[in-house]
């Protein structure tokens, strides 16, 4: 199977991890740098697969009881000034619209300048607390307008100086849900709630089971009282944080000024939260499950869960591209996980075997040929796409209807076994002092298969803080399942712990 | 039924056309313009009506062989430099990026200024064929690249010295398709085909016909070689370009190099076109079919079709609202155009005349009312919203499930009747000269009785366009449908003329 090696990325992930990641990206077709810097096409491929994570999350976010919505792409100034009185820490790298017009240079024949500067400059949002909240202060008057819960899929900017295709660019989509309440009580339950739309949707949906917990105080979002996150594990160990749900307290409805007329006839201030996830998503689903040959995909996000490439040789060319479209259309009537299979048959005018890799390194789960020979014995090569560089199965072409189905479902299964054999074995929680914390994260980490998770007591003390940095290690959170035993003393510090905590690098 | 009056939009279709649209799209809590001079807010109730509209359109689009993808929001500026180069009038009024930074203020504590100037300005993406463009340029290779069909949905911004809410904003959201041919041919027929889609549309969805036809060479996107249109007529008579699809020749494809191999061998360019619709088809769809006393929606577009507004008196109040909520349950189940009816039973802490009226506002097609008399005498109050100021009608309770269905599609059908009497009727094919011509566009643009198209023989001459910009009346398009008789006059000049023309005044 030499060939096939051939027709792999390169490099592999255990000779340089972050380089294969880029690999498979732009080998898969998902996504590419381009244009400006730090921002980036999202090519069809790649959209295909945002589009079904797009179509379930927003399903689950309407069960919540969020409704969609759009606000302006740009904030005043004054907006973020107010905001940053409150918020310590304010995110200070952002877009800043100054002109609102081009015309010739005069200074510069054939170029352009820009003309018409503002009076007030605007901000392309880095996100939409500040506008979201104002509008939410001119709709909610008494008790009676709430909850008010808003989602918006959006795009936003965040200048990067260090951009990387996915996972930090300058422009990325997300959707953000803000929702305010009257009680505390409520606006805690709906971050809790919707941190768990993200956790079952990343296990079930993506094949991506997650840790789940609440960040540390320094890691929170600026101005909330409490964050939550999911945490995924990369296949070199790292963490990456796929989702994020916080309880912001009354501080930003304090700044948009927020209050409504309660039962009892006064006015009091809600309670805020707000929730989200990234075009991120897509760049943890790949470092999660694909391989040396390209891109691996969980039937629920592959735009074509099954392909079938014809092999029309000879006489009976026309038979086996006929067979093909056949063959196509019985898979189409099928359902998996109560939707239609989506299928097509790779008609183009290119070599089948050219075609056969492109849809591998695309990370279709199913592809199959079908040659002449095929067609006369009744079969169809079967290649699946979790099985490595396996050879071809021959199935019965009158088992396909049973067959495919089942296929599918096992795996999305096998995919989300194997990152949940990962995030179990990688995470160490026996690790007492920090010779072994060191020892664990020394690794060289473009081994892929090298580091991980490591879970242990933490005393919050301002000294580990130090430690972790120099080792560009971090507290991914304060898993929900805590079992810190009674005198347990800090990994780091060796000081009382007062809470367990994982740690990992990071994306 | 004074009182309902008391609950309409004010002012009337008559007194302030206008003004009528604002209170409309205010009062049924579609959108505003907030916070940015010129930018909108989507409000939920808008929004939905937008994401169903969506779900549509992108269903045709996908169906006439393009995929979705997303493409950076920021262009640079020597990409806009080299368009202006090759296309005359290039439209100026653009955001434009410099600084990527927010920094404190030495000279004004407290706040906040724009700091990291940028080498190069970045302009927000007034529509996408630089950028989009260039990535094909690098996608498309050979003639087995071709076609490639890419459809985008995002928010494009153009400055607006006169914003209008949802007819002209600085941002607003929209879908821009842009395709590459081999062949002038292909290219045309796109352009042609997804007019057609947008006519389709328009038509059946939106209950809105509309006239296709190609706009003359002075409204063509610059650089087009042909543009195409469909035109709304609004209830004042008014036309409003509702979808614009366009064959760009070889220009777009010689300013980005987009080359590919041909089957001989050689090098040519491809041949593009472009094609998009955006949320001004909201507002379009409200001057459509709106009343005084508020909006009226297309059961296709309404995210609620049918509301049980329950009005829970007495003993049985408790009775009321489970019958309300066994009703809904029992109506969702139904199917309409081949979905389940979208139905709610409204039980906030309102009084009910209020929730009734807010639905009636806000363009629900059906309101059902349910009291405790309806309960025991196994009736539902029924208000159709293309029924006016009628009495509600009483409906068995045991006829709902056949009733529904069928009142929906009526309702959908009695809009779509009345806009195309609309448009048939207030289009005037008699007019022969200026002084008739006149007449017609003189009357008060603020009368919704007056006023409309005039399809009249056309010489293209210079003299004419200084006539129609003197009474702000526009050619809307050269109809496809063309009927010139031999040896015509121009309607405006008395020259002979070339064409026939649909004249306008328009949004």
């Amino acid at each position: 199977m030499a060939k096939s090696k051939n027709r792999g990325v390169s490099p592999s992930r255990q000779e340089d991890f972050p380089a294969w990641f880029q690999a498979v990206v732009r080998e898969g077709e998902v996504a590419e740098l381009a244009h400006v810097r730090g921002s980036m096409v999202i090519r069809p491929w790649g959209y295909a697969i945002w589009e079904l994570m797009q179509a379930e999350l927003d399903r689950q976010i309407k069960r919540s009881g969020a409704s969609n919505a759009y606000f302006p792409l740009f904030i005043p100034l004054s907006y973020i000034e107010s905001e940053a009185k409150h918020v310590e820490g304010f995110a200070k790298e952002m877009a800043v619209v100054t002109h609102h017009r081009l015309e010739a240079d005069p200074d510069d024949p054939g170029h352009l300048r820009p003309g018409g500067k503002l009076t007030e400059p605007l901000v392309v949002r880095p996100t939409s607390e500040t506008i979201i909240g104002r509008s939410f202060a001119k709709w909610i008057n008494s008790y009676r307008d709430l909850p008010l819960m808003v989602n918006q899929w959006a795009n936003v900017v965040r200048w990067e100086m260090r951009p990387r295709v996915l996972l930090r660019t300058t422009e990325f989509l997300w959707q953000e849900g803000h929702t305010a309440f009257a009680s505390e009580d409520e606006a805690r339950a709906n971050a809790e709630q919707m941190l768990e739309v993200y956790r079952d949707f990343a296990e079930s949906f993506l094949a991506m089971p997650v840790l789940t917990g609440e960040k540390p105080e320094e890691e929170r979002f600026p101005g909330a009282v409490m964050t939550l996150s999911i945490e995924a594990m990369m296949q070199d160990g790292k963490a990456l944080q796929a989702g994020t749900s916080h309880y912001l307290g009354q501080s930003f409805a304090e700044a948009a000024e927020i209050d409504f007329l309660d039962r009892e006839g006064e006015r009091s201030l809600v309670h805020t939260a707000s929730w989200g996830v990234s075009t991120r998503l897509l760049g943890a689903l790949i470092m999660s499950h694909s391989d040396d040959v390209g891109l691996r995909l969980p039937p629920a996000v592959a735009p074509q869960q099954v392909v079938i490439v014809p092999i029309p040789r000879g006489e009976e060319g026309a038979a086996v591209l006929e067979a093909a479209q056949e063959l196509a259309r019985e898979i189409g009537e099928l359902s998996v996980g109560g939707e239609p299979v989506r299928v097509s048959a790779d008609l183009r005018d290119r070599e089948p075997p050219d075609k056969r890799w492109e849809w591998v390194r695309k990370g279709v789960p199913l592809v199959l040929e079908l040659g002449p020979r095929d067609l006369q014995e009744g079969v169809v090569a079967l290649r699946r796409r979790d099985a490595g560089d396996a050879k071809p199965e021959s199935l019965q072409r009158s088992r396909v209807a049973s067959a495919i189905p089942a296929l599918l479902t096992e795996i999305q299964d096998s995919y989300r076994e194997a990152a949940a054999e990962r995030l179990a074995s990688r995470t160490r929680d026996d690790v007492t002092d920090l010779d072994g914390f060191r020892e664990w994260f020394d690794t060289d980490p473009g081994d892929a298969g090298a580091g991980g998770f490591l879970r242990a007591p933490w005393s919050e003390a301002p000294e580990s803080a130090k430690i972790l940095e120099e080792m560009k290690v971090t507290v991914r959170c304060l898993p929900f399942d805590q079992g810190l035993p009674p005198n347990s003393r800090c990994v780091l510090t060796g000081e009382p712990a007062v809470v367990e905590a994982v740690f990992a690098k990071a994306y």
